[in-house]
């Protein structure tokens, strides 16, 4: 049986999951790409740290020569987070003529373009199934499974952090720092949690699928987001009394006016697929002009999950299958302009779900309908609970949920309600899921 | 841009969708292959038939040979249901040198060893992603997604005519002859269901995906396998009253002691996804040792679903990849023993839902739980309503939940009961999920 050199640069808790399915089950992996993968290398910056994988003796090192300078390895999954050094270090692989596998879906948000042109000009491939939910294999699903459809419209909960987050919030009734804590003490959180939580991960993630899905050309950063970090659990209530959960729901949408995408916390009608989709899980519905609707629900994260991907597009790597795909594939693709137009924000047509508390003194109500109706905003229905006591003054909270309206209309109806001198505090403003 | 020249034989619904996609979407595949994908003919019997799709001059025939002898056509979907002509058909095109997509799950199920050989020895490939699931690209994700991965288990609502069926008597409480009808109406069943209704269409994807996911020699008329025909109403809404759904569900479970495989409407518990799945759509749910539980959901059936995973497929098999993937499937391979063993269906562990109607007198709940420990198997609930009136008996229905216990203690248990003189008629016994 023919064998293919493997190396892992980057032995942290993927790297170590990779390094495990290649070494304990090699004939699973054997089977799968007709010929052996065999773990040659697995690079690290320093040795003496620990490490949970037990590895081969020869197989550990601290210099990337030992794989570059090696041309029997030609596929290298390149495991090393964040922007530098992986970024300097995936292009002196590509130098070396090393196809790569990786999971850092930051970096390809940040220098895809720059990456992928590298790859193509030295005839290389990157495979990154691992980079986006997890252990859904979203990436093939959508750049080969679906490839006969035009998508329509692509919703997913792409963060498992802030998934997990919002969970513990809506279910256990957790307050957002516990919350924190918990998703940091069971590994779902980095110490530093502000990527997962501003919406941004998210963002890249949906830029990479709105790519492929799409032919759109979005940067993340230009992705309108709010993340998780400013919800209030008195919203996760109301939603719930109105039969919504909340979401972080990445979403595109695609019709005549152009490509709708962002990322938000988003009500979502309970007992939908997407509504339900609890803890550290990632779930993404897409549609499909001639498959019609096809949903995936799958661990977002952690390590075997994302090892499990990897090892896929090794496999396709070795194989060859990711080559061939890697060739037509839409995805900071320079040939041609965008096949569509991103709509901006302000135009994006939604619901939307907004709680105030305000003055229980008559004629509110009116000041506030008056203000929607100012913006053609019209109102689909209202809650106003009984009075509450915040601070010094007698307010009651008041929820509205309207029909479809502009997102610009929204904002500036909202701007102005929340102007009034009836309303105390902020009006939380939310999208609902259409 | 290189031309693969395509050609469809049999132009029935899914034919139909599939030279709308490849004529009126031609950018798009081409997008997606990298080549044009062309339609240079399709292949009907009657040529004097109306068809719903238009095609441009010269493209009909029903001269096979226009096929067979072009050798510039390398391509083809074979779209001919039932055995014969089909497996003739797809032996003479294996011969001629082309590659061929089927969505004919009947034909791989009933002669998959030949045809798959005779490939293999030609140097050709088949791919049959639309025979099973429609529109869920559920052979993909198994024999490539998930290649990393050790299948634990395989759940999967495999029929959609089934499910259509089973969902109007549930929801709709319509009767099994009215609910038929209906699915014939909609083109969801054939004017002769059996086929789906009797649980060997389930059997045969199930037998296609054990063979892929576990490397498992399964016949599928050796599948143990109970339809939806028998289905009474009255156990749905007890199934309902209890916290459950039943579904026609796909079953396939491993452990140490082997393979389980079974097709029967099962009790699946409220709320979780399985449980939820309505109409026609169908669901897969798949553990891997590494990633853990993904679940898919999409519609099984109908042209354009259908028509999709063919031109998937098509393009896959243009591009390359099809071949490549081909080489190592474990699909009617005839290298090496089947990995795993099957169990015999006695063995096979499980809970159970027994419901009868009994005389309303004392001792007959002795009697009932008397058999059932003689077989070992232990009640986990019982529940037992006010007398209905049946015929000239004054009879209760009763419904016993069981724990885990053998098929073939439970078995044997019921039909103990079933010979008790105050059971009246027979006795229903169906899985619960575990």
């Amino acid at each position: 049986m023919p064998k293919t050199k493997v190396a892992i640069v980057g032995m942290g808790t993927v790297g170590s999951g990779v390094a495990r399915l290649l070494l304990d089950h090699g004939d699973r992996t054997a089977r799968h790409a007709g010929r052996v993968l065999w773990l040659e290398k697995a690079v690290v910056r320093d040795l003496s740290k620990a490490r949970a994988a037990e590895l081969p003796e020869g197989v550990l090192t601290d210099d990337l020569d030992e794989v570059l300078n090696d041309p029997e390895i030609t596929v290298v999954a390149q495991l090393i987070g964040g922007l530098e050094p992986a970024r300097t270090i995936m292009l002196q692989l590509l130098e070396a003529g090393k196809d790569i596998v990786t999971a850092n879906k930051a970096l390809l948000a940040e220098h895809g373009p720059e990456l992928f042109e590298r790859a193509r000009e030295l005839g290389r491939s990157i495979a990154f199934e691992a980079s986006v939910a997890g252990g859904i294999p979203i990436i093939t699903n959508i750049s080969q499974c679906l490839s006969a459809n035009q998508t329509l419209s692509l919703e997913g909960i792409l963060n498992g952090t802030s998934n997990f987050i919002v969970t513990q919030m809506d279910v256990q009734g957790m307050a957002y720092e516990q919350a924190v804590r918990l998703a940091q003490e069971k590994g779902y959180a980095e110490a530093d949690p502000t990527m997962d939580v501003d919406g941004t991960d998210a963002a890249q993630k949906l830029a990479i699928l709105a790519h492929l899905a799409f032919g759109a050309h979005a940067s993340w950063a230009d992705i309108p987001r709010v993340g998780i970090d400013q919800l209030d659990p008195e919203d996760l209530r109301f939603a719930r009394e109105l039969g919504y959960r909340i979401k972080l729901l990445a979403t595109a949408h695609l019709d005549d006016a152009g490509l709708e995408l962002h990322v938000a916390p988003t009500l979502v009608r309970a007992g939908t697929p997407l509504a339900e989709v609890q803890d550290a899980f990632n779930a993404v519905r897409v549609v499909g002009d001639a498959v019609g609707p096809v949903f995936y629900h799958g661990l977002g994260a952690g390590q075997m999950p994302t090892a499990s991907a990897v090892v896929a597009d090794i496999i396709d790597t070795a194989v060859g299958r990711t080559r061939l795909t890697f060739q037509t594939l839409e995805l900071f693709s320079p040939v041609g302009p965008p096949r569509v137009r991103l709509r901006a924000f302000d135009e994006l047509p939604g619901r939307y779900y907004l709680r105030l508390h305000v003055d229980d003194s008559p004629g509110v109500l009116g000041k506030i309908t008056g203000a929607l109706g100012r913006h053609n905003v019209s109102i689909a229905s209202v809650i106003q609970h009984e009075p509450d006591d915040r601070a010094d003054r007698n307010t009651v909270p008041l929820v509205v949920m309207t029909h479809e309206a502009p997102e610009g209309a929204a904002s500036g109806a909202a701007d102005q309600i929340e102007a009034l001198p009836e309303v105390v505090g902020n009006v939380v403003r939310l999208r609902v899921k259409v």
